[in-house]
């Protein structure tokens, strides 16, 4: 199963729309996914679900089960104040430990209103897996100017159809198994 | 007035120890400071202080209040998963528009348990704060090995207590009236 | 004086059009400037004014005394592979010990075909200019899509020259004898 | 073959001995590789490789070649001010195109006498090879006070030594094929 993160915890946010997006690309593909939308967090996640309070909250206990299950990861992430959201850090924070992405691979998805497509944020972010020894691809895709491009929840843009599914494919060709030394 | 940020909402949290001697060292140069402790936060703040619930949040406004009557900052930055903890992300994501930082300074200190003292999340942050328009000292201060270094509220490291004082310095000295174009 | 760095060794470089439209913007605020432009490096410069070598180029030793004799600098940084080119980072890696930007100021102006304008380069070159205790504008200047923004030595879009004029505004106030601690 | 890039021109560079060492870790595997010492490139390849003069300079195509024929890569990035050298960025930046590294994969070791063992460098360089498609495994070694822990040509550090050899196991058990879409 592969784990699709929408980024964010912003009500109707188009980063849902690319996170379904995905999961038909994925569909199309053969490959089952799931996706964790941030707006289903428990509001106060950030103080019941962290420190000592890990593992003490139901809701995020059922998230961070299909975290644990997942066996590859898509992470949808909006460009917030030239980064990724502080939410879609938190979650990470609040992950069990060891780290259930450890050694699994993931694949980056920024978005933008602006020009730059959250370049800044996906840069960030692939330190932040490095650090917990996820597999990121490198093909990071980067979907600037979003409502522009996006509309009745497809993308309008054949250069950036083109990189999602060839995203899409490497990520399903991804073998983990070879790498799980 | 100097803003001092303890980036994390982790209870008992040594950020807030280097907030508190940060103080200090702003004292000892005149220099009003006041911390803001982001443990302090409503549990809810990530759901009650963003997008449509931005300023409907009393205790939340209270914190921003401090954001604009702040002239200069301090950020005290935990090293989190590789990068700054997402809750202080998220405190910067909930700020008013425009950003009450904006054409201000900022010094960074980072810190961590291991051999790094947080410097990608300095770089991280770093970024977040150009993309705002917030002046950084070049200066990033760098605690590795917290645990070892500090002890009854003191830095116990000759070079980490220099690194201190000389970025305290300069950030007193920042005159930002000049680069207000 | 302050010091326009052209970022690259390839001939007829739209960055040295950037780092001459840059000299008109400073001359119009009455403030000294000299370009350097990197094509005039000697071509085995890598070799013959770096560790054992350094110091023993005359015509490198020329470009460090202007780095020494200014007081601020401007690097126009073209994109090159996802970062800052090679051969402008390879003329900071010779230039004399201490190093002579050190505690000066610099701006940054990433410039690109793509439509990215160098955001990674100027990230990167930020956290370099960190490391060598250069302070370095907020404003990060990014120019994309630059071959249709450029025509006749200058720039044809009025959000680029607005920014442009900021940062030559805000460089030209900066009173770096402030933050000389 | 897996062509490991000593990634400076320094001469007597530790980065050499590092790059021996992973050499033999990789012979231990069955392993063939080939180590490209950037200190063997022509001094004025700055100049007589790139441009318009790229494809011209046979020294510097025999080292293109063998970046063509590799299948894997390894790069030991000496820490330089901050960042890798621009040696090693000079020499990315004068590859044939299109990138012959592209959809292949490599390992990343940082190095430096200080205690950051080139964090920041392989974060830079991370995004290099994700700009030009080259998967990176996630596991970044970083070689601290590498003065200390280096004799003899051997680490003498027994994490050090655990993380270069799991890196090597991954980057042998990296099966490229199969992410070849």
């Amino acid at each position: 199963m592969i784990a699709i993160i929408a980024g964010t915890n912003r009500p109707d946010a188009v980063s849902l729309q690319i996170a379904q997006l995905y999961h038909q690309l994925l569909a199309e593909r053969g490959a089952t996914s799931q996706i964790l939308d941030l707006n289903q967090l428990p509001p106060d996640f950030a103080f019941s679900a962290l420190y000592a309070n890990a593992g003490k909250n139901p809701e995020v206990n059922k998230l961070n089960q299909l975290m644990t299950e997942a066996e590859k990861y898509v992470f949808v992430i909006p460009e917030y104040n030239g980064s990724f959201p502080g939410v879609l850090k938190t979650f990470i924070d609040g992950l069990p430990y060891p780290n259930p992405m450890r050694q699994k691979v993931a694949a980056l998805v920024g978005l933008g209103s602006g020009v730059q497509g959250g370049v800044l944020a996906l840069s960030h972010f692939n330190d932040i897996l490095s650090y917990l020894n996820v597999e990121t691809l490198a093909l990071r895709v980067k979907l600037a100017n979003i409502n522009k491009n996006l509309a009745d929840g497809q993308i309008h843009n054949h250069l950036y159809n083109e990189l999602l599914n060839t995203q899409a494919d490497r990520l399903v060709a991804y073998a983990p198994a070879l790498v799980q030394v």
